[in-house]
């Protein structure tokens, strides 16, 4: 890969520099490195870098290569993490901020240390000894960096495995409890309520032998019965191969040209999007998760995850493989992190590259002549796969041939689940198997979207569809003559129009598919030639209840973007997370209602034609089915990019037809048995 | 196929024995034969039938072959139009019916006689004359069959096509617009509206030149510039066949099994639909589908299209090619129709049906071992498609080994166009080329599921998700004790229920994602053995804006299911179609609403734990794009249905892990250069 690429992620060697640099800067210190990532070039010098570059002029206006580096100082002192900036073009440090009051993403050795202070503990031995747990079962710590309910921090739960390491233990929550400090030490110790009435302060109850399971309980290979060998095999060939080319990150596919990135924190993410050299979006990710849990009862209110800001889609990216997570012809894309000690981890195959079919773009039939026509849709998509302890989740981006583009959530792996008395029901969660609850949770996502449509001054214009007003006192016209009728606006009512305005101030706005309310990103300087009407693209969203804890709550307060479904803000470097960039046991005042507020009234609140960058909220109220149980079938979630008066025609009407030469179906016997033609569409 | 099955759609020779029965009916006359179709058995007739067969005993309940049969009589009597059962084991007619005051739906051979009659008329060549036209236009008349406004009947506009005779004429709307009459009489001729303040009583104006297009209006592959060829051939490969077994039109794929039907009208029907042999759904399909225009300039308020009960989507479904509409192993189904005479005629491949990879259907890696497990999602497919003068629809059901079924529309094709004046705009439509208006319409579809959840007495229940009462002054609990905390239910604020409601009476009902209102269909007579819960299915609904038409308007009177998003009734053996039966010229009065009305406070309207019919309201607000023109980019639409604690765990769960042995992935340069594993996806 070009590591030259102002938009690359670090390569090794940039690590390694930036590491060492920030160790000159502590000569007495061992630091612990959390973060060596890109600091990404201020977009008042990338606009115009890129667009010497799109014009195939080789720029002298390239940022300098930076690197963000966090790291943890020994000791207690409150000043103990610290973000530097290192310029890697001129080996010095330019920023160093003591962050006072944040901490950084959770530490997998620290975490694991956790879990072996937790059951190293003779009282927590003692604990589980007197739950007279079946022989052969394995205890295992299950650490949770619990958030805050503004009274304790960590702790950890515990639950069983029986026997195989791959046994699922979800299956098995006991209802033990602890609290970890700081310095390791167990501070409190409790049993987890099981039942509706139940509270922390139960005494301890023997493990119920009605809760063990058998194989349908389990998910891996091993321990299943076996499989179903009714599904025969698939395959995708592509005799000449993909249609993309990458040169080191840069992919072109069909008219489409973008830069691929991948950090720790967002895993995947997109630059400088074009479609037939025509700029569309500067950058596209997802940047947060927040998965809040339902339980009320003590201690479940800490159970709060965002698993991109405190567990990292980048660091928890899955090494992908050769045909287990897409078919056909793949490219695969690695990346890079750092150890504790700041040396350079390669994350292999955390993307992956390939085309699929995706049925029909356009067909039309020209009844007179019979004459048929059918071009077939392909897609590019661009896929990344995270495991965050229990649960999987699939993000795709696909491109389309129609200039649109779809971003795909699949939620997938095992519910986090709590213990159950065996009869009992709350009615906040399910039952998914004896003594086994799976509590109700949400799982809200907000996508980063950072126009650029024909240039950076972009609005978000909201359309609305309407019924006309209706102006005649009756719609029974019998015996009117054509002009008395005519004379009417409406005179039928069944005239519906459109209605428009752009949105002037940041803020945080709501959908309603009820008014067929439609927001879309335009460029008022650009008119359309043939429709006289601004260009632009327009947001599909997914329509999802948003945030349902209360909005006093500390799920509410350290969230922020999960109140409303679409957000636009100006664009500022810096402003990139919308529950803030440190939510580690946050207590909020730190994410995108925040920043609103804080510009509120000043000029830099405006949004028209400015540089603006559209946020968009979704995701799941999941009351788990039993279904989802062991393992979950992919729950997906959709959202869509589509141009709107953007280009003069569809963009994709010189995709060339569908043929069966190309296509080398296979006929099933009966059914009409029509002998293909190379156009195999007229009739 | 063995046509002896009671849902087989009528076979050849018993459509010509049909006909047959009814010409002697009708000794002294020539009926001109609309529909013979099946008239499917009565559900009381069929249930025990299927019961017998599912249990493996040959039944002796089976239910007579029976035809549903509709003429038109000659000559003008407001009886001519005729309805017959004729039962097909006996040979005799069981029912005779004069249709008075309804019309049969579109005849071909009548529409092309109308358009001959317009285009001969010489006050219509006068009119073509004084137009202008460029040299080399052909003129061709594209008849409407004009919804009522109360005032007319049917007419037709012109449009021309440029030298070929596969010429995009909707690129080429003329403002020429005529009345025909029954008797083929030109009564009225007009100039289309070509701007806002016009009316239809202009003068004919001159052909502006500047409406003349290039390549860019064609779509036709002899006409358009030539394709792009970047888009290398893909294709699938089944070496050891389709996963799928039919006999006849009874399929079998992994755990599902069904029978397919087909009709004239609503095309692809589904049949007792089962999952490991449990019973699923009665029946399921495409119902009606509306197409209301939303210009209200005269004439265009009787522009509204019901797609299949005045065209019929087996009517209009195209004849499938090998290698355009599917890739991979396709089987197809032929549907069989009358000529006017009453001879059989074959539709060849109206329906395919095939496999296609989904993506992932489940995985979970193991963090603490780094165990990784995928399972591939295969789905079935069945898809037709049809093609309604200007407009496709590919309507697609996908199967999948989640037991989930998602219903998929695309619309596609070319939209229909009026004249506007270059240089003007109208708030109810888009200009797409230079004089070409594109208005503003709805596509309003309706989904009609019989539902039959382990059994026939079924309920619908709304979920919805709210958060709990909060039942603490504040959420600061600091300085409290935990058993302070704890006498709270909510002391966090993070608390959140389900409650649901069951459904009592017949009506029509509405979404509200911002509850995470959820429709599911139950059983309260089985109880999940697991959750305690009914069994059911959930439906995954697609949110739309319902009709935008006034209430009182014909487009509301004519359609009535396009207000709300989900109507339930009690099932009845003669109501399928949600606008009535006979939608052609209709005035209203006929549809779901007035039948639920009529049923209103009776035993009849009562649907708790009863045979009930549910009825999904979903499509767009079709407000064009310009890159909708001259073919639109497939534009999707989903629906699904998905169980919701009625099995005891993922229905998904035995499907084979995923393997590059199986799957023969091809890896592109770059990238982890892994070698693939048997289990690929051990890491």
């Amino acid at each position: 890969m070009s590591p030259n690429h102002p938009f690359d992620p670090l390569a090794s060697r940039e690590i390694s520099k930036a590491a060492a640099i920030v160790r000159r800067e502590f000569p007495a210190q061992t630091p612990n490195f959390r973060v060596i990532t890109l600091k990404e070039p201020a977009k008042a010098q990338m606009v115009p870098f890129l667009d010497d570059q799109n014009r195939g002029i080789n720029s002298s206006k390239r940022p300098a290569r930076t690197a963000r580096v966090q790291v943890v100082l020994p000791g207690d002192s409150a000043a103990r993490f610290v973000e530097l900036w290192v310029d890697l073009d001129r080996a010095v440090i330019i920023k160093k901020e003591h962050l006072v009051g944040k901490h950084p993403y959770i530490d997998s050795d620290y975490m694991q240390a956790v879990e072996k202070a937790c059951i190293e503990d003779p009282r927590i031995q003692e604990q589980i000894a007197s739950l007279e747990l079946p022989a052969g079962a394995t205890v295992i710590v299950e650490a949770w960096a619990y958030a805050t309910d503004g009274l304790n921090d960590m702790s950890q739960r515990t639950t069983m495995a029986m026997d195989d390491v791959d046994a699922n233990y979800y299956a098995y929550p006991l209802d033990l409890c602890a609290e970890i400090s700081e310095d390791l030490k167990v501070t409190k110790i409790y049993q987890l309520p099981s039942g509706v009435d139940d509270r922390i302060n139960d005494k301890p109850k023997p493990f119920d032998r009605r809760k063990i399971h058998g194989a349908e309980a389990e998910y891996s290979p091993g321990l299943r019965s076996s499989p179903r060998a009714t599904t025969k095999p698939y395959q995708v060939i592509q005799p000449e191969g993909p249609s993309f080319k990458t040169q080191g990150n840069f992919l072109e596919w069909e008219k489409w040209s973008m830069h691929i990135g991948f950090n720790y924190r967002e895993g995947l993410t997109l630059h400088d999007i074009r479609y037939e050299g025509r700029s569309l979006f500067y950058r596209i990710s997802l940047a947060e998760m927040f998965v809040p849990y339902g339980d009320p009862r003590t201690p479940y209110p800490r159970k709060a995850a965002f698993d991109l800001g405190n567990d990292g889609a980048g660091i928890n990216a899955n090494n992908l493989r050769l045909g287990c997570d897409c078919l056909g012809h793949i490219k695969y894309f690695d990346g890079w992190h750092t150890t504790t000690s700041g040396d350079p981890v390669k994350l292999p195959n955390v993307i992956c590259c390939h085309e699929e079919d995706d049925g029909i773009l356009w067909k039309h039939t020209n009844f007179r002549t019979q004459n048929a026509v059918v071009a077939r849709s392909r897609i590019l998509v661009l896929q990344t796969i995270i495991t965050v302890s229990n649960y999987e989740y699939i993000f795709a981006f696909h491109f389309g041939q129609d200039a649109s583009i779809h971003y795909e959530v699949r939620a997938t792996g095992i519910l986090s689940t709590t213990p159950i008395n065996i009869g009992d029901n709350v009615p906040y969660g399910t039952v998914v198997a004896p003594g086994v609850l799976a509590p109700y949770h949400q799982h809200l996502f907000s996508l980063r979207i950072d126009p650029a449509i024909d240039g950076h001054n972009n609005s978000l214009q909201i359309e609305e569809s309407y019924p006309m007003p209706i102006d005649t006192p009756t719609f029974d016209h019998t015996g009117k003559t054509q002009a008395q009728v005519d004379s009417y606006a409406n005179p039928f009512g069944v005239g519906y129009a459109t209605r428009s305005s752009i949105v002037d101030h940041e803020g945080g706005l709501d959908l309603d598919f009820t008014k067929n309310r439609t927001f879309k990103i335009i460029n008022e300087n650009v008119i359309n030639p043939v429709t006289g009407t601004p260009v632009g693209f327009k947001l599909l969203p997914a329509y999802s209840q948003m945030l349902l804890a209360h909005p006093e709550s500390y799920h509410a307060k350290r969230s922020e973007f999960a109140t409303h479904a679409v957000w636009v803000t100006r664009h500022n470097d810096e402003e990139h997370f919308p529950s803030g960039r440190h939510t580690m046991q946050s207590v909020g005042g730190d994410g995108i209602a925040t920043a609103i507020g804080s510009r509120s009234g000043t000029e830099e609140s405006l949004v028209r034609n400015k540089d603006i960058v559209v946020w968009h909220t979704f995701g799941s109220t999941h009351n788990p089915r039993i279904e989802d149980w062991p393992v979950m079938p992919s729950e997906k979630m959709t959202v869509g990019l589509k141009p709107a008066n953007f280009f003069t025609g569809n963009p994709g009407l010189d995709v060339a037809l569908s043929t069966q030469e190309s296509n080398r179906s296979v006929l099933v016997d009966g059914g009409d048995d029509t002998k293909p033609k190379s156009d195999c569409c007229k009739l």
